[in-house]
C-alpha cells in the first residue's frame, strides 16, 4: 500500500493514482485502509456494502471508501390521480398535475456599460433560432424552450430553459449553456464570467424559482369530508383550517419565509435520498404552499410545489438500491413518451408531500382539539 | 404471511401488527415481500444491508423494508483552525468559528383580540423564570436560553431558544415547548393552536433564521495569496473577485434569493447524509453568504452560515455507517464539555463548505480566464 | 353651516352632501371650518392654497379641506444620455435605458379543485386573442401585452400586462382587468374573487416585480475616472468599491432585503411628490440594485430599478404645481409618440437615483477615508 | 441676477452663494427665475406659496424654488382605543397598541479575518456600558436600548437601537452611531467602513425589519358583526374571509412578497405627506400583515405593522401646513411624557391603515358578492 502514498512537507499524506493502477474494488479498499489509519477509526460498516463499485466510481462519487446505508421504509399506498401517475398509492382521491416543466441555467456576462448590456440582452431576445441551434447541438434528448434576459448594471443574465425529458437535467443544461454562452460572447462581445450566474437558481432559496418555476411545477389536492377528517385525522374542519391559517400562512409571512408549508422538506428529502435524486434539491422542494379551503361539507387541501427538480434517468438513479425504489413506483428509467416517467415521479412526490402535510396538520389540530376538550372538561 | 394481511373494501391491502408478533428481521422481510408482490418489483439490493435493524426500527424509520446505500467518498484533508475543531482536514489555514448557537421552536397561540395578544406577549416577556422551569423540567441536557414574542393580529408566536448541547435538538425542544405552551395557555387564556407556528422556522427558507440564526451560526475564512490562487485554482485574484461579485452577490440579489453562495447545499447535503443528520435541514444550510475580499497580495474568502442545525448524538447519528463517518471526523457521540462535539462538527461543515466554494468559484474563474486568453490569442 | 351636519347617536357628527349643494370652494371652506371646530385646531396654512379646486375635487381627493405645501428644491443639472431623455441634467455622461415597460394587474379566481385550476390556467394561455379583445375594448390608449398564469392550490392568478403609454396606468389596467376577469369567469366557471390578487403586485415589496419588472424597468450608469472620484467625491475608487460591497451588497444580503442600494427611496419619494406621481409607489422604487465595477482607470457605477411605475398624464400630474415640475423636465403631458414622455421621465428618475447613490456612497467613502488618514496620522 | 451666475466650460450654468448674500425670499426668487430661464418653463404655481421660507430653507430642503401643494382631505372619524391615542376618529371599537418601539442604525466594520470579526462582535456584546455612554453623549432626548451584532465574513454589522421619544429619530441615531462607531474602531481595530451598513435597514424592504421591528411596531384590530359587515361593507363574513385568504395571504405568498396587505402603503403615504413624515418611509409601512379571523357572529380584522418610523417633532413636522395636520390629530410637538405623541400618532396611523384595509377588502368582497348574485340570477 505504501507505494501509493506520499508524505508531504506539512506532514500530511497524499494518495496517488489508485484508479489507474488498481481494480476499483481494491482502490476502495486501499483508500479506506488509509483513512482508517489516518483517522484511527475502523470503518467496518461503511466497508460492508453490496452496490456495484464500477458504476458508482465512474459516475457518482470521487475517492470512494464505501457506502452509508440509509434505512428505507414504506408509507401508503396513496391513491394518486395524476396526468402521468395514476393508481393506488393511498389518500382518497388525491389528484395532481404538472403545471409547468423546464430546467434552467443562467450564465452571467460582463458588459462594458449599460448600453452594451442592453445590446447584449436585445441580441439574445432577437436570435432565438441561433441560440436553440447551439443549445440543441449538445444534446440528443434535451429540447430548448426559451431564453429570458435580466440586467443588473453591467451584468447580463441569460436564463436558458430546457425540456430535459426524464433526466433532472442539470448536466445536460450546463453543457448546452456553455455552447450558448460562447455564441453570445462571440456575437455580442460580452464576457462570459460564469456559466452559473445564480439566477438559475440552483440549490439556493430564490424567489425567481417560486414565481417562474424550475424543474416540475406540481400541484396536488384532495377533498376531505367532515366525516373523513374526524375518522382519519381525529380533528374537525374548523381546527384544520385554523392551524393552516395561523401556522402555514400567517406564521410564515411573519417569519419572512419563502415556504408556506408544514414539512414538505421532510417528505422530499426522504424520497429524494431513496430514489437517487440530488439531495441538495431539497432546498427547492421546501418552498411549497399548503392551502386549506373551506368547502361545502368539509375542506379542500392542496400543496403547490413551484420548483421540483426530479429525474428518473442519470445522476444517482442508477445505483441498485435507488433504482429499486424508483421501480417500486413504476417510474424507473426513461418514460414512454420521453419525459413521462419524470413527470409521473413529480406527481407522486407532490401527492406524498400532500399526505405529509395532512398527517402533520392533522396531528397538530388533533392535539389542539384534545387540549380544548380537556380545558372544557376542567372548566 | 397471509395472516398479517387484510384486503380492504377498496381493494387495497393492509398489513397488521408485524412488529408486535414477529422479530424485527422477520417483519422487515415479510413487509418487503409484501411490497415486492404489490408492486411487482423484486428488491434484492434494498434487502441486502448490514446495519442493525433493532435500533433503526425503534428510532429512525417506520415500516422498514431495507436500506438504500449511498456511496461515500472522502475529500481533504482540510486544515481547520476552529475553536472546537482543529487539525488536518486541509485548506491552508482555514479558520472557523461558532458565532451563535441555539435551537428554536415557536408555538403559535390564538388570542381574543389584539389587547389579549399584547397581554399574552407581555406575560411571556415578564415570566422568564417560570418558562425556564417548565422548559427544563422536560430535559436532562437541554438549557433554556430565551423566549422572544412576535404578534400578527390575534396570533402570538413565542420563539423558544435552547442550548441543546451535542444534539441537534429538535425533539428536545419540541417536548419542552409543549410544556411551555401549556403553561402559557393556562396563565394567559391564549389557545395553543400549534406547537410549531412556522416562526421556528424549521426546514423552510425563512429570513428570521438568516437574521437571528438557528442551530449553529458558523463562519469560515481563508486567506489566499496570488501565488496560491494561481497554483491551486489556476486563476487570479481579479477573476475570482469578479465571479463572486457578479454571481454570488449581484446574481442572487437579482433573483431575490436568500442564498448568496455557489454550492453550499451540495456540501451540506453530502456531509449530512453521510453523518446521519436530518437531510431536510439542507434547506437551512443553503442560505450561506460567500464573500471574497481583496487584501494585500491576494484575497480573503469566507462563508457565513447563519443557520446550521447539527448534532452528534440522537437522530440518525447512531446508525453504524453514519456513526463511523462522525468517528472519522473525531466528533462521534457526546462531547466534553457537552456540546463541544456538535460545535466542532459545525466548524468542520463550515470549512468544507468553504472548500466547496473555493473549488467551484475557482473552476468558473479558471474557465473564464481560459476563454479570455483564448480570445486574446485569436484576436 | 348647521344644515349640513347631523349629530349621530354615538355623539359624533356627520357632514352631508356638501358637493351637491355648494360650490366647491364653499364646500372646502365649510368642511374645514367643521374640522377646525371638531378638533379645536385652526387651519390657516392648510386653508391658504392656490391650486385649482375644481379639478382636484373631481379627480384627486375626497373631502378636501385644503392643501399641504411641500417645499421644492432643485438639484443638478444631470447630463442624461437616454433613449428618451437626453440633455443637460448634470452627471458627466450618465446613460440610461428603459429595459422593459409594462403595467400589471393580477385578478385571483377560485376554482373547485386543482384540475379545474389547471383547466382555467390552460384556457387563459390558449385564448390570448379573446382576452386582448376584452381588455382593449375598455381603453383608447392602452395596449394589451400578455397574460401569465400562476396557480396556488385552487387559486388561479392571471397577471395581465399592458403598455399604458404616458399614463402610469393602474386605473386603465384595473378597468381592463375587470372586463377580462368577467370573460374568464364566464368561460371557465372559475369565480373572480378579487380584481387584485396581490400578484400584481402593487405597493408591496414583492420579488415578482424585482424579477419580471412592473412599470418601467430602468438602468442608469456612469463611468468615473480616479481623478473625478477624487475631485467630485473626495475619495478614491478602492474606498467607493468597498463601501458598495460591504453596505449595499453584503449588508443587504445579511438583512434579507429586497433593496441593494443606499437611498433610492429618498430620491424617488422626492421626485414622485414633486411631479404628482403616486407616493405609495416609492415602495417599488426602493428595490433598486446599485453596483460599482472596477474598470481600467476608475469605476463604473450603475443603478437598476426593476419596477418603477411612472406617468406624465393622469393621477396627480395635472395639479398645477406638479404639472410645472414635469414641465421643468420637459415631460409634461402626453408624449410623441405616445409613451415617450413617461419613458423619458423614467430615465430621468433613474439618472437622479444614480446621482443620489453617488452622492451618499461618496460621502460615506470620504468619511471613511478621512478617518483612515486621521488614524494613520495619529498612529 | 447675473452676478450670481457663472457659465461653465461645458455650456451649463452655475448659481453661487445665494443664501449667503441674499435674504432667503430673494434667493428663492432668483433661483426660480434662473430655472424658469434654463428650462423655458414658467413656474407661477410653484412660486405661489405661503409656508415660511426661513425654517424650510434651514432644515428641510436645498436650493428651494417654491412649493408643491398636495391637496388634503379628511376621512373618519375613526374611533380609536389605543394605549396612547384614544377618542373619536371613527371605526367602531378599533383598538391599537404599540408592541415595540426603537429606531436603529447599523454601521458596518471591516475586519482582518473571521477571528478578528468574532473578537469585534464579542467586544461589542460585552461593553454595553461604554457604548451606551458614547451614544448618549450625543443626544439630550435619545435613550440607548441595545446593540446587536451580525457577521458576514469579515464584515461586522452593529445594529444600534434607541428610544428616540417623539422624534422619528434617524438623525439622532446617526449622530450617536458615529460616536459609537469611532469607539468600536478605536477599541477593536476594526475599520468603520460606513455609518450605514444596510442592516439598519432604512428605506429598503428588508426582512430584518419585519422580524425585529424598526420604529414603532403597531397592531390595530376590530371586531365586526355579520350585521355590521352587511350594513357597512355590503358583503358578508364568508366573502371577506375568502378575499383576505386568497389575495392577502396566498397571493402575496405566491408573489414572494414581504407585504401581506391590500393597500397599507396608500394610507401611510397619504398621512405621511400630510403630516410631514419622511415619505421614503412608506417602504417600511408597506410590509403590513392583514388578517381576518372567523369569530362567533362575525370576523375579527387586524393589521400588524412591524416597522413604522414616525415622529411628531423634527424633520418636516414643523412646516406650517404639516404642523396643522398633526395638530388636527392632537399630536403635534413633543408629548407628555416624552414619546407619547409619536406613539399616539403611530396608533392613529395603524387604525387608519386598518380602515383602509376594511374599505378595500369590503369593496372587493362586495363586487364578488354582487357578481355571484348576478350569476345566480342569470343561471
Amino acid at each position: 500500500m505504501d507505494e501509493y502514498i506520499e508524505r508531504l512537507k506539512d506532514g500530511s499524506l497524499k494518495l496517488y493514482a489508485l484508479e489507474k493502477e488498481l481494480p476499483p474494488e481494491e482502490a476502495v479498499r486501499v483508500r479506506r485502509a488509509f483513512i482508517e489509519g489516518e483517522t484511527g477509526t475502523p470503518l467496518p460498516a461503511i466497508g460492508s456494502f453490496t452496490i456495484g463499485i464500477d458504476r458508482v466510481v465512474k459516475r457518482n462519487i470521487e475517492n470512494m471508501i464505501g457506502a452509508v446505508q440509509v434505512p428505507v421504509g414504506v408509507a401508503g399506498p396513496l391513491m394518486v390521480h395524476g396526468e402521468y401517475a395514476s393508481g393506488p398509492y393511498y389518500i382518497p382521491l388525491a389528484t395532481t398535475g404538472i403545471m409547468r416543466d423546464g430546467m434552467t441555467r443562467a450564465p452571467v456576462f460582463a458588459t462594458r456599460d449599460i448600453i452594451h448590456a442592453k445590446e447584449t440582452a436585445d441580441w439574445v431576445e432577437t436570435h432565438t433560432a441561433e441560440i436553440r441551434e447551439a443549445a440543441e447541438s449538445t444534446t440528443k434528448h434535451g429540447e430548448f424552450l426559451k431564453a429570458r434576459t435580466y440586467i443588473a448594471g453591467t451584468s447580463v443574465f441569460v436564463r436558458l430553459e430546457f425540456d430535459t425529458k426524464d433526466a433532472m437535467g442539470m448536466n445536460m443544461v450546463t453543457i448546452a449553456s456553455q455552447k450558448v454562452g460562447e455564441l453570445i460572447e462571440r456575437e455580442t462581445g460580452a464576457r462570459l464570467v460564469s456559466l452559473s450566474g445564480n439566477m438559475c437558481t440552483d440549490k439556493k432559496p430564490a424567489a425567481i424559482n417560486l414565481v417562474q418555476g424550475r424543474g416540475k411545477t406540481v400541484v396536488a389536492g384532495v377533498r376531505l369530508s367532515e366525516a373523513l377528517i374526524a375518522d382519519l385525522l381525529k380533528t374537525d374542519a374548523e381546527t384544520l383550517l385554523e392551524v393552516n391559517y395561523r401556522k402555514n400562512l400567517v406564521g410564515s409571512a411573519r417569519a419572512a419565509s419563502f415556504g408556506f408549508n408544514a414539512q414538505a422538506a421532510n417528505v422530499v428529502a426522504g424520497i429524494f435520498i431513496a430514489c437517487g435524486q440530488d439531495a441538495a434539491h431539497v432546498v427547492e422542494g421546501s418552498t411549497a404552499i399548503t392551502t386549506v379551503d373551506r368547502v361545502e361539507g368539509g375542506v379542500y387541501v392542496s400543496v403547490s410545489i413551484p420548483s421540483l427538480p426530479v429525474g428518473t434517468v442519470g445522476g444517482g438513479t442508477g445505483v441498485e438500491t435507488q433504482h429499486e425504489c424508483l421501480a417500486m413506483l413504476g417510474v424507473a428509467g426513461g418514460g414512454d413518451p420521453p419525459g413521462a416517467n419524470a413527470k409521473a415521479f413529480g406527481e407522486i412526490v407532490a401527492a406524498a408531500v400532500l399526505a405529509g402535510e395532512l398527517s402533520l396538520l392533522g396531528a397538530l389540530a388533533a392535539q389542539h382539539l384534545a387540549r380544548a376538550h380537556q380545558n372544557l372538561g376542567r372548566g
